[in-house]
């Protein structure tokens, strides 16, 4: 295989998780985080040691793992923006989750650089992140995906690859997420609907995903209100954002969206209510508060399992 | 295998097909409609001649599949109402979505007539409920269960034995309800996203089923919308009842059910525009006239596919 020289710009849990997954596919791995503890543990675990910032024009392919489309614009273009340092042909890959017109404007800013931009929004979480089996809503030229596919190998188990107009990536990736956020905050309120009707968590859990009303988010989420364990494997405060971008994108094409605006209410009463940097689960709380009922506590780690 | 005499109440999609299952598996099988022309299809088909008024005292099972909680309760106890014709032990399988309450006030009419009750509401479709292959959401006593078993298994694929509280069967099957209708309209207010965003139905039907957004209803009903196929297989009209059950059940019990509500309003809405007998993804041509979008019409039937 071809050694690439990669930059991840961005160490949070997805990804610090990418560029472990990019360094075991034997490239020459570079990491930069604003929290240079991050960057130096990513050395110590085998990143080159060489800052980032000073191999940016050998660099083949960054990938742009940052929280939004403020963070990316400000790492592509912003003072020190990596765009004009790099070489002619090389890839950004930008994952964050930003609206279409958004990425569209990037694109023909790097384009105008000979620069390649992958339009290239990412699912899965954090362990996915770090087992390389993330799920890409890619488009761009086919030119963009052969220059960004020893990264995307590594990265992911799935690459769509929408097509070549960027901002379908995005696109597909803010229906997901409309989808995702509604199905969790549905499972929050059909779980405490049924404690209200004397159906314990357990047993919604146990039956619920062999009928008409499963979807993968209850499956996924659910067993998380039974445990009682609300670590965050994704966070309450994805919602208030992603949901955010969803219906500012709507507002814009004069779409009304009342599901997803009543789901992101809940998520908002979640946010406010202290619960932010809990599991996203945790919006059940919000609805149990609602209504005085008691969710499951977490049992003794220590109990036999 | 001990032949029984079993009548079905309520010759409609769902039951007819009860009706056809029940037969198939060789039992006696009388079968009641208000409408004659079920009864004599039914009786063509090898159903009894006799009518089951005048057969009622020899039933050992009677499986009611009437619309909602009023009808159920005509029939049970209103005037000619079967239970005081019924013999002792005979069982009574009531199958409509009902209040758990209601259930539970007609279990306690029935036991006091020596009469066994099952809360067993059903889940599925029509083709299902044709081919023995219903779920059933079910709670009674293990005698009533065992008196039951003929009908179940000739009925359904999955029968859910939730226990001996007669209600919890309603309960779930108001969670799952909340649940499904949700989706669905989840699924009609995304894909119509989408085709604002650019994203055809076909390409959404494609890869959401492949991520976090998919639901079980999704996956079933999307690619209604993307053949334009809006025959019935569950229509419209179900979801204003139904989620009308959960709101209310869920406002005597002081829950507060935001997402429902707002789903319930879109059903409403394609139930006011003339939808009402279409298949439930019609919801979707709410969403697209709201936004001044174009659903896919249905292919030529004739084409060869």
């Amino acid at each position: 295989m071809l050694q690439n020289k990669i930059g991840i710009i961005g160490l949070g849990s997805m990804g610090y998780g990418i560029a472990q997954s990019i360094l075991r596919a034997g490239h020459k791995t570079f990491g930069f985080d604003m929290d240079s503890a991050k960057v130096s543990q990513f050395i110590a675990e085998g990143g080159e040691q060489s800052p980032l910032s000073e191999n940016i024009s050998q660099l083949d392919i960054v990938v742009v793992v940052v929280l939004n489309a403020a963070q990316t614009e400000q790492v592509l273009f912003g003072e020190n923006g990596i765009v004009e340092k790099l070489k002619n042909g090389a890839c950004v890959i930008a994952c964050a989750t930003v609206p279409p017109e958004f990425a569209r404007t990037m694109n023909d800013k790097c384009m105008r650089q000979n620069i390649c931009y992958l339009d290239a929004p990412i699912s899965g979480g954090s362990k996915k992140a770090a087992s390389g089996d993330l799920s890409i809503m890619a488009a761009g030229p086919e030119k963009t995906f052969a220059a960004a596919k020893p990264a995307l190998d590594a990265m992911a188990e799935n690459v769509f690859n929408l097509g070549e107009d960027v901002g379908t990536g995005s696109a597909m990736k803010a229906v997901n997420q409309l989808l995702a956020g509604v199905h969790i905050a549905a499972m929050a309120e059909a779980i405490t609907f049924g404690i209200s009707q004397g159906i314990s968590p357990e047993l919604f859990t146990q039956i619920i995903p062999k009928c008409a009303g499963s979807s993968w988010m209850l499956e996924n989420r659910a067993p998380h209100i039974v445990a009682g364990d609300y670590t965050p494997h994704s966070s309450v405060d994805i919602w208030p954002k992603d949901l955010g971008i969803v219906l500012d994108i709507a507002k814009q094409s004069k779409f009304p969206a009342p599901i997803t605006a009543a789901a992101l209410q809940q998520f908002i009463a979640a946010s406010a209510c202290g619960l932010g940097q809990e599991d996203d689960a945790a919006v059940a709380k919000i609805y149990a508060r609602n209504a005085g009922l008691e969710l499951p506590e977490q049992q003794n780690n220590n109990e036999v399992k």
